[in-house]
């Protein structure tokens, strides 16, 4: 019996591997996975659950409820400084992560490439497998902010490059671009016709007051990137898979084509509860954003404070990137005898592609308390293996 | 700006085609979409209201929650005939149709075919191409009840064939494999080492006293069968989006990952809602299946009555295969004009497959007063049609 090639070439992601390995050990503190740690704010559990009460059971129209891209569209005409329309820009997916795959499926060829920063959010190169295409690699390094340098993105174009990815606010790193960076990188996709898929799912967790800023408002941009966003990490709605992207109508227009053999269309009643939680719970994000960013003040000072630890303070998101490069061991190394040790679990950077060894990822969609539990834990082994050395 | 070869090969359902015509215009009375007209059974909608108001809101288990899994295992281990391992033999999809892609990506590398009965159910083909394979087409001809003939499915296997997809009961032609069928077809499978993808999705609405036959019980059958599945039809659910497959654990495992990368994973509340269903909702199914029972019965009666039509009684599902050759229109033409002459839609059989022409499909997913006039108006076309004669 035959097993595919892109089956097999498919690994688990260390995010996994080290949450599995987290349940498997008893009293394991674990920062693994990305996501928030509150339920549902109750007023859109309340509208859904009205919703479903009305008897919205059936299928929906492939590209999403009008309801939903109305609500969608109001949202992000200002952000976009542009009118988008609702029946031919934008389309309802399951969660972000298909709304990629089938920007993806929709432009590129097999064969073809697709320039991505790295360190790189995991699901990612395995979505360009699924495309038969290839990840065109591009270091984001510390001394950049963990940003691409637009002359590396320039270097890496050939002529099988069709797009690129942008991640920002970024995971793993917490990265964000600023709007000279964008521009730069904008003038290379026109230059070299490329389409952009700008995955801006934490565009609302940001611990700046300088309003984000989209790489679809700089010139030339419009017409060629697609937005993706998602109700998961701003509305902590993860187990709805609830997502949306947002672009051109030539480019949208194609998708609910692979879309509709994919899933043929996104959970109904959930979608009228995410046209609701659009236009009701800004309050309810911005609570959360401010509770992440103590969370991310805590976390940043503390490990900080560790001796021979290293980190990134996030422009956005809720992960930290810790450089351990002055210990010498692997990320994964420095992971799993964390593990043991301290029954403390976070994510080796090497996980996330070549550029992440020397760092490891460590999730702060969790409580202040399991936080300071969490660095002390951290304390304690990078004692150890400095008075090892 | 390119699209890809993929967005574009993949072309619009005549089902939507159909759909979309009688939404533009005035009173049309539509038997084109294949979802039961019934709203979700009120205890469902009371139960996923009920876990989503518990906070089930974060992802789950990439293969599904263990309590649906394991209430897929106990409803399918005596159909099935073994018992079913609900860790490693299940995973949770984003409907049928999600599980039939990932079952294809699992199997099939690219330039590989995968043999289906024409005419066949219109996502199939779109699937493959996600695949970058092709269908291997077998007729299903009015002669033989709409199945493939053992002969003519290994006169089509050759050596790139990786797979078989039975669909039975059968979209769109309600035909049903008998036993005898089903070990001659499962022989072949296993002399050529064929993976064989199961789509019961109707098997609980079927007109027969004779209890369901899966392929996935012949011999030699479960260590190579991929049974899909999904509560769309049989629970009246098809806008939560939830299906599953069963099968053997070498290639359910591997379903996860191309799965990750689609959807990550199925609504959470949602997969608890669906295992109290298949735990407590029997009757539910039965009595819409009466439903369908009466209507089939009134609709075949109905359009055998009407002089040049002949249509074929389902064994299962809920669309009728009218045969209307006696006009020598295309199915397109008949049903372009008996839309604009009766303001009735109904899908063209070419839309299924080359066999499908000649044959126009009507779907009995709509309540009898519905079914009565759609049968006066088709007969008022017809007579007009033979009057022009």
């Amino acid at each position: 019996m035959q097993i595919s090639e892109l089956a097999k070439s498919i690994t688990k992601s260390k995010i996994r591997v080290m949450y599995d390995l987290a349940r498997k050990k008893e009293n394991v503190l674990s920062f693994t996975v990305g996501e928030p740690d509150f339920m549902t704010p109750k007023p859109i559990i309340d509208k859904a659950n009205e919703y479903l009460s009305k008897g919205y059971t059936k299928y929906t129209p492939n590209p999403g409820i009008m309801e939903l891209r109305e609500a969608i569209a109001e949202k992000f005409s200002p952000a976009l400084k542009r009118k988008i329309d609702p029946e031919t820009e934008i389309i309802v997916t399951v969660g972000a992560t298909e709304a990629i795959l089938v920007a993806m499926q929709t432009v590129m060829n097999p064969g073809d490439n697709i320039i991505l920063a790295d360190p790189y959010f995991t699901s990612y190169t395995n979505q360009i497998k699924i495309c038969h295409c290839s990840a065109n690699l591009v270091p984001a390094k510390e001394e950049n902010a963990f940003c691409m340098r637009a002359e590396d993105i320039e270097a890496a174009v050939n002529e099988r490059t069709k797009m690129l990815l942008l991640n920002s606010p970024c995971n793993p790193t917490g990265a964000e671009y600023c709007v000279e960076e964008l521009e730069q990188i904008a003038k290379i996709a026109v230059k070299h016709d490329l389409v952009v898929i700008s995955d801006e799912v934490y565009n609302t967790i940001r611990y700046t007051d300088e309003p984000f800023v989209s790489i679809a408002t700089m010139p030339g941009m419009a017409e060629r990137t697609i937005v993706v966003n998602a109700f998961s990490k701003a509305y902590a709605m993860p187990g709805w898979r609830l997502g949306y992207a947002i672009g051109p109508a030539e480019l949208i227009g194609m998708m609910p084509k692979t879309h509709d053999v994919t899933v043929a269309c996104v959970n109904a009643p959930h979608q009228y509860a995410g046209a609701w939680a659009l236009r009701n719970c800004d309050e309810e994000v911005a609570r959360m954003r401010e509770i992440f960013r103590k969370r991310k003040d805590l976390i940043v000072a503390g490990v900080n404070g560790i001796p021979g630890l290293k980190c990134f303070e996030p422009k956005g998101a809720f992960y930290l990137w810790i450089n351990i490069k002055e210990f010498g061991a692997t990320s994964e190394e420095f992971c799993f005898d964390l593990l043991e040790d301290q029954s403390m679990a976070i994510v080796p950077g090497s996980g996330f592609g070549a550029y992440g060894e020397g760092y490891v990822r460590m999730t702060y969609a969790a409580d202040e308390a399991a936080i300071q539990e969490g660095i002390r834990r951290l304390e304690a082994y990078v004692k150890k293996l400095r008075a090892g050395k």
